[in-house]
């Protein structure tokens, strides 16, 4: 059996409800004859990190490090790993096991994120009964599945938004069949939205991005939106009624008018959600029946999308932007992302000369 | 131009809410070019027509003939008119117009229920003002793309329900392609679900029945459901989480229980609401996220649609179960609808020998 080089992994944990973690170490589980260990050199803060450790969306297990947009180099390969080398960089998403095998249901059709054997990268547990913890950390061990190979193209710091939120806003792009000539929606402009933007105008979408900040207008055109519609605005809201073939809707706002949502489509659209809110979403059936139009969610990514978020990203040159921050300052990387204020994601960055 | 053979058409109208109706007759407006006048043998009774002369549906302008499930015969034709001849059989649905022009974005489609230029067959106006009248009656007027030939197989009696219970069902299971090998639920075992039964297990489905009378068990089996599950029995709910790939929602009772509905299918699995219940329904958005599943609604099947309706009827012997009145008994008939008695759709019918 192959041995991890790492013996304690030191990271920055949450060990109470709140967005405050702090210095913290853990002695990974032995490594799998599957799993791959890796370097941290980047790590994307996500809202899921905000709404976990805050403790709601549930029971968070303290002390508990989260991170689930991770960036690093394989350092060690379990014996059955063929796929990967070390040295090679390596993305991570919110998901480090799934079974992947062909009679599992969700698996075989790219739904492992359903895979009633998965693993998330935090505040889940392996079968073995350990704890996954996440990448605010210098190191993590994880199934070499999950340990997506980046083009070499690609930036690595761009990389870790494209493992949570990138793949989030693709997946149902992609399973959907976006295509040239869609009319495509992006509610809410921020991390998911931003990256939306990009990757429907490159499918060839003509885009129309959906703010009540008027003054993201100029950004959301350069993004690569066709049309920018201030919410605010009852005539350019009024220009957009059953226009729409997608709305991909990342914002949680509970003041969401989802009956408003379905006036924006055309006949037998699509409403995607892909942001959790609170409590019951209400909507009029009538509005269902008398346009067709269909509501449906999606989670993360699976393997293969992941992998297929990565290519398109580089290839199309689809790239997040990003502030950086010491790893060191998380606290207050978490805080800006708290308030609201990161423009548009946020990627810890570890120390290049760390030791291990 | 064609004159009618008509000059006054008797029928029985509601002049106020409620659900009683009175003989009353009018003027038809002249025969178009594209028109057709029709003698009506029989007229079915859908629950939208009670919900209509109740005024639950928004203004009824009385007096007013409901009914648009008709089925009758071609007695004159438009000087246009070259697809039906005198003395054709025929069928008319909830649609009497459509502009069905290819640069029309519904028609264009198939979904000319959704024509901006639609006239409904009561309760609608005609672009020259005229007020369209239903099928309580001896005669109807109307455009003939809208009447519909029978096949020469169909028992005429059977059809009237098929021209809006049954291309309601089918619509929506021709359009999302529901094959072979699909497990398909039906909520709702009355008018459209007695008839979503029978269109989805001649589909090849498998069928799963839901309904709180368990008395309606041996009746589903027979009509080709595989599976009937009692709704108050929690075992037999608990043996269909995660099963369904469609889920045809029949009933528009306010209980029904949307969380739980999503909780019975498959991921990717798609509900389709076909009854319209009053008010907001509302479902926990974290359901769609962590399921995919999608939730749409179907009005009504269009021209093109109707027609396969028809002919898919005809070849796989899908056909109501009916009770039939004579059409003086009217009133009679709709209390036994109102009431929910009526198994599973009443077919009001002219007398053969009745004078225009």
């Amino acid at each position: 059996m192959v041995e991890g080089k790492i013996n304690e992994i030191h990271g920055w944990a949450a060990k109470q409800p709140g967005i405050k973690v702090e210095p913290w170490s853990y002695t990974p589980r032995p490594l799998g004859e599957n799993d791959v260990e890796i370097k941290i050199e980047y790590s994307g803060i996500c809202g899921s990190d905000l709404h976990t450790i805050k403790a709601e969306w549930g029971t968070a297990m303290y002390p508990l490090i989260v991170g689930h947009e991770i960036v690093g180099k394989v350092i060690t390969k379990g014996e059955k790993v063929t796929h990967l080398e070390e040295g090679d960089l390596v993305g991570v998403g919110a998901q480090v096991y799934g079974c992947l095998q062909p009679d599992c249901s969700p698996c075989s059709r790219d739904l492992d994120p359903h895979c009633p054997r998965s693993v998330f990268t935090y505040n889940s547990k392996y079968a073995d009964g350990e704890q996954a913890h996440g990448g605010y950390a210098n190191a993590v061990r994880v199934d070499s599945n999950y340990a997506i190979k980046l083009p070499a193209s690609l930036d690595p710091v761009y990389a870790p938004p494209l493992m949570c939120a990138g793949t989030t806003v693709f997946a149902p792009m992609l399973r959907k069949g976006v295509k040239k000539g869609d009319k495509v929606g992006v509610v809410g402009i921020g991390g998911l939205g931003h990256l939306a933007i990009q990757y429907a105008s490159a499918l060839g979408a003509e885009v129309y991005a959906f703010s009540h900040s008027p003054n993201k207008r100029d950004q959301c055109l350069e993004l690569g939106a066709t049309h920018f519609v201030d919410t605010s605005n009852k005539e350019e809201v009024e220009g957009v009624k059953r226009t729409l073939n997608y709305l991909f809707v990342t914002s949680n706002s509970q003041s969401n008018q989802y009956n408003e949502f379905i006036s924006w489509m055309d006949f037998e659209g699509q409403i995607v959600l892909l942001a959790l809110p609170k409590g019951q979403m209400s909507f009029g059936a009538g509005e269902f029946i008398h346009t067709e139009v269909a509501i449906t969610g999606s989670l993360i990514g699976g393997v293969n999308v992941l992998k297929k978020t990565l290519e398109f990203s580089a290839k199309h040159n689809v790239l997040p932007i990003i502030e950086r921050f010491p790893m060191e300052k998380v606290n207050d990387a978490l805080a800006r992302v708290d308030s609201g204020q990161a423009r548009y994601r946020i990627v810890l960055e570890n120390p290049q000369s760390s030791n291990l």
